[in-house]
């Protein structure tokens, strides 16, 4: 596998790439929340717990800008705005879900009961 | 899914977890090159193209002590150090396996040829 430089940034493998869509704290929970379902920004707020306003904001904005989610403003009063994965978005997700699943073996073995 | 404490450090999802195990720009290829042989270092050096010394010994150390891969040093002229992946390690193959065909989809996508 060969580098590649993608929008100004040298990126070593597939993983990395990958990682730089999905990668960091909350894109993953993120993805996940909102799986096949369209979902306004409230109640992404409300399900993903101990996000900042701020931080939800920033995160679905980089989710829009790399094509996982499409965002939907509705010319109703009040206005509405609603998420939802786009297909590389909803590819995402059995990885995600394996990762949850490795994290839970991980959890087990470390003796973490939650 | 509720939070819990590990060694003094907040999670809020086994993926977090998980990647707390395995995230960061060098773990997974180090994971990757490993497989299921044993390598020594310079083998690994070699294999795991831009990484420096100072990064590879890092990473290592920090896999060895999240248990995801085990150091062995033989009484030998001279001396000789391996490290190989533990259970837990080979536990994460798979894992970082979809996220790479998960990378490449990616790639595809965006029209990137290596």
């Amino acid at each position: 596998m060969k580098d590649f430089i993608h929008q100004n940034k040298i990126y070593y493998s597939p993983v990395e790439f990958a990682m730089a869509h999905i990668g960091g704290v909350w894109k993953m929970p993120i993805i996940l929340c909102l799986g096949t379902q369209a979902l306004r920004y409230g109640e992404l707020k409300e399900r993903i717990k101990h996000i900042s306003d701020k931080m939800l904001i920033t995160q679905l904005r980089e989710l829009e800008e790399r094509g996982m989610l499409s965002r939907t403003a509705y010319r109703e009063k009040p206005p509405r705005v609603d998420y939802q994965l786009t297909e590389r978005g909803v590819q995402a997700l059995p990885v995600i879900h394996q990762l949850h699943k490795y994290g839970q073996t991980l959890m087990q073995l470390e003796g973490i009961n939650t």
